[in-house]
């Protein structure tokens, strides 16, 4: 337990460094409803400790502010209504020191909490606490990237640009048919959607060491892979063309060269590194053209010890639905994961976005296939 | 083979057979893009056995007229251009007389075929028409409903209203854990999306013998079932509240007392029925009410044998997504189904307008969450 | 008051002559919610009368069916709901024999009014159910063409395609300043829009004999009319982005010569014709690029003596709205104009598909900016 | 012309003196693409002597950065691409600092513009751009109150609210018949739109001396104003349904008693005050209901001298359209008010935002019906 405190204030304090190198303009703008401004993840991951924590186990606690309670609510229908998730953008106020200022405030409840009411109940809330801040800290750098790609100036955020490396083999590895067990093993923290450890039957099958690298993209692009239905499912292929796609996210062609905007600025594409930003349908599309397909998160996830990972998040060819025995908590945090299981598909593994300690080989992602912000890319099975 | 040509003619009459209670008006209207008006159906389905058998197998025949490619392919890029899917009612020419004119034009050829060139290739493609033409005559079905439905006068096509009747048995039957095979198998004929037999593991489970019914839902209702996030996926939530939804597609509550529209006109709901037309929104958030969860189709299959199933099309907790080693078809008939392997959930079972002879119990049917005009109904398992 | 009943039957006949080249089929499809098809069109003018004179004047009358009310009023809100203006097409019973079936007791029962109740107050309404059924005669044709073009093959309706002649002359005439006198005069029938002669001030003006032709109109498009944002409105240069404009509607480039689908069907363009079916935003553009205007309707009406008009409706530069003294007709009839005078733009003149004895020089008719759908043209002002 | 450059650091001074209560995260976000965020104004105002005046007319001048032609072009097609409106709010940098010292940076260029090259051609544009900045401060005030309504905590701007005052007297006014001068006279700077002095001709009229209070308005709503068809111009009437109107905007009604948003926090309302805030729909339908009418603006410019305004800027029935003779200016400025002459509805007056010595009785300004969040309001006339 007193690890889980150590953790807490490491992981306050890491949320509040990726901040550093933002202008105070930087805190305020969304680009779309899908992202959220800085500002609001500073506020919203305070709120949750707020909600969660010492609202209901602090008995001298006061409320910094008992607006915020409808401000910084993410989707919590049974912690009240809140502000329309498209409009987080337009609220000025609160300014910035002032969301500074409840950060530490709670910092500061938070601190009397583990001196003095600290138990196993709570311990286990502020590890979802800690585990969904580092989710905002990625959240926070997906966010700004793509807030900061609409502006046509290409703010640099700071010399990391979290982009993923090169492969370091190119092998397929082969699994052999059978049964399997799948999701949470251990004492240690899991989200209750990888709960509910249960076994699959999986037939033989092979899977590639390598992820797909921006060059093997190019190569399916200059294939005529944006312009030939056959490559894509039916729904790509209309996201394709209401998008008017002629490459991912962030691509730009300058002279002739691939070039996309990262947080270090406009950058010239590196053919040899692997590929980040691709939709689901981007993904299936260049695995039907490529003669290959994605991997299951079954299949992934027993093949994991054998893979490196944690470059990218990967695409599954699975839809994010229930584990047999699946569990919905009890309270709030039974919104956390729950009501999200339809019309999302799985990514596995973790990205250089990922907090540290934050990736597990159980860990299930999940985002709308036509996602292109996270750090996301292709493993291919067959 | 010469059963297929006795099932060929038989299924052809059928298809005409339906459109007897049609007054010629009827054939054109189209309230939705996803819907299609009669004369569609009647054109698209002899332009199937056209494109993939008297073009390439009838070395003498001359097409009935070249345009009817256009108008009447349905979503087969590899067949060339078509016209836009929400513009089919608007196609007033060729009438309805050349459309029966071109049926029998394409039957007169097929007999050709039947004489002269009938071959195994061949058959298995008949085969594959037949089938085609089944899908449609149910579509033609649910979508005269609810291009019907639109109109305030509430037309009745028939007497015959094709909705399920009650349950027969309220039992819950228990299936062991243990590895099952999948999938189509034998001689008879299936989809491509039911080959690939495999193996899953299957944990314990319960599975209703009943459907939930008209009365059951509207206890569901009344316990403020539309109103209650806690019962609904986030996106059916959403789907919820931006429809304005109160009650399942086609209520309309007069004095009190709820009213359906059915293809025999409005009629008063008869709470004992099977409860049909919801989409898998409602059914998923009907499922977490009643404290029990909607079954996989894996565990539907296993269980089928034991189940009276055939009332209404079943929502599973399934996505839509290829069994392994799922092999995409040559040539046209590869985007038959499975470019739809996303953002659908899996149907099993039949409805009471389901073509006889078509059902069978490795039958995957899907459709996007939050369609209801197909008669889909409620099995809960735990 | 003869002459009156003389002309009811002759616009009810004329009504049904124009759908005598129709084949059941075109009674029905509706392209957009700005159109309405064949058989409501049909139904429409003779609810017009019921509703007016019918109910209201002939004490034995009873309703030929009392569904019709909702069906079929357009936007009387005074006379009760109706049908969503989009879902007309979706009406495929009543059936099209049934139409004929109400318009002929509709007839029968006038003819009782004409016989035994006719008098002054009737005689009116008679005149304003006359002209209404006359303007659905145009619209008739009009609305036909927009949706017949969604058909890919072209269908033919007739002979007559509706499209104006050449020009009989192209001199500018001279109008001196001074106060005109504006509206209409006299016994005659108008609407409640041209009443109200006042007076205005007009400063000296030219206005020009020709109205553009296709020839003209090519010249602006070779000259990038389409693509120099410096001749568009900023609504209209927006309008043109937003739909892609190349040309204006109907009009289609095949090997390098415009042709226009017609209601004779696909022609080859004829540019000594006078140009049709222009938005208002496409005649200002074309004005501002040939640096002319285009007249106000107070300068058109001063200047009609003296002009060959009635080939194609005239977009003006003057916004639709009342005259001064303006006053709202009592009952159902105040909904006739009053309510439109906003966002819409006035046309003079007449097209050759308005009613024979229906255009006088101080009629105002009136559509949105984007509205190319009716035959409109454009005459030149300085 | 030393009056002119006085009034050049009036004025940009002002505009800085309006910007002192603003937080600095206040500068950046935007609730709607027809209002720009502070930031925004501030530059683009700069921008506009940086494109008319020092490109063109200083021969030494180096442009503060060169990205900024793009990002605070606001819809100048002339002067080049320019960053999609409904993304000023995105752009984070530029920072509030860097735009401050643009605006010094090009003050000190105008300095030397004043002392060394200035001239009669310059003069003119200087003073266009002094007056477009007073445009943009009233925008600045008008956008910011409309962003800040969408913060739950009601944001405080200033002890000034600028809201009308209470009427001085309720006469009517009654104007002769006869012809009347319209249109800009003197010396006096004027747009381009208020040139071209010319006759009309007004019948005999009477209007308000009195401008419509809340009181009067809350009478209205409480005769059914929003609920009854009668009232409304057609499309007024589906703006009303589609919005779900029951009040003007930022109207909430707590605990029985209307209060609104103003710049100065949430207030109750005051009936004795000049209501604003009105879309000319409302305004229309009010006038509707209390059996008047909306003058026109010319009507308006006639009998000015005998009113008193300058409370709130006054919807008249007239749509913005171009005077007689009106001519496009040579280069930049002819985009600034020509091309949006449609669609949009003349208001008259100028409202306690208003900047002082710029409203004038020629004045015209022009926004879609459907705006509210200009401090606009009724007279009536009849």
């Amino acid at each position: 337990m007193r690890d889980s405190i150590q953790r807490y204030y490491k992981t306050r304090q890491k949320t509040e460094h990726l901040c550093e190198p933002l202008e105070p303009e930087d805190f305020l703008p969304q680009a779309s409803s899908f992202v959220s401004p800085p500002k609001w993840h500073l506020a919203h991951t305070s709120w949750f400790f707020e909600e969660l924590i010492l609202k209901p186990f602090l008995p001298e606690y006061r409320v910094f502010d008992e607006r915020y309670s409808f401000l910084f609510n993410s989707y919590f229908n049974s912690l009240g209504d809140r502000i329309e998730r498209a409009n987080r953008g337009l609220i000025s106020r609160p300014r910035v020191d002032e969301i500074f200022a409840y950060r530490h405030y709670i910092d500061h409840h938070m601190s009397i909490i583990f001196e003095k009411y600290y138990n196993q109940e709570i311990a286990e809330l502020v590890r979802l606490g800690i585990n969904h801040e580092q989710q905002h800290q990625e959240l926070l750098i997906t966010d700004l990237k793509y807030t900061f790609s609409f502006n046509p100036i290409y703010p640099k955020y700071s010399d990391q640009h979290y982009l993923p490396g090169a492969n370091k083999s190119a092998d397929w590895i082969s699994i052999e048919e059978g049964v399997y067990e799948i999701g949470h093993k251990g004492e240690g923290f899991c989200y209750d959607n990888e709960k509910g450890r249960h076994r699959v039957f999986l037939e033989n099958f092979e899977i590639s060491e390598a992820l797909v690298t921006y060059g093997e993209y190019i190569d399916f692009i200059d294939d005529g892979g944006y312009s030939n239905p056959r490559f894509w499912l039916d729904d790509g292929w209309h996201w394709n063309n209401q998008n008017g796609m002629k490459s991912p996210l962030y691509w730009k062609k300058i002279d002739n060269d691939w070039h996309h905007y990262t947080l270090s600025g406009l950058k010239k594409i590196d053919k040899n590194k692997i590929c980040a930003h691709l939709s689901f349908y981007e993904a299936a599309a260049y695995a039907f053209w490529a003669e290959c397909r994605l991997p299951t998160e079954f299949e992934w996830e027993v093949a994991s010890p054998k893979l490196n990972w944690g470059e990218v998040w990967e695409w599954m060819n699975s839809a994010y639905l229930p584990y047999p025995n699946f569990e919905i908590a009890k309270g709030a945090a039974g919104e956390y994961n729950g009501k999200f299981m339809i019309n999302t598909m799985v990514m596995r593994g973790s990205s250089r976005a990922t907090a540290q300690n934050h990736s597990r080989n159980t860990y299930r992602n999940f985002f709308h296939p036509s996602s292109q912000w996270q750090f996301s890319g292709i493993r291919l099975a067959k």
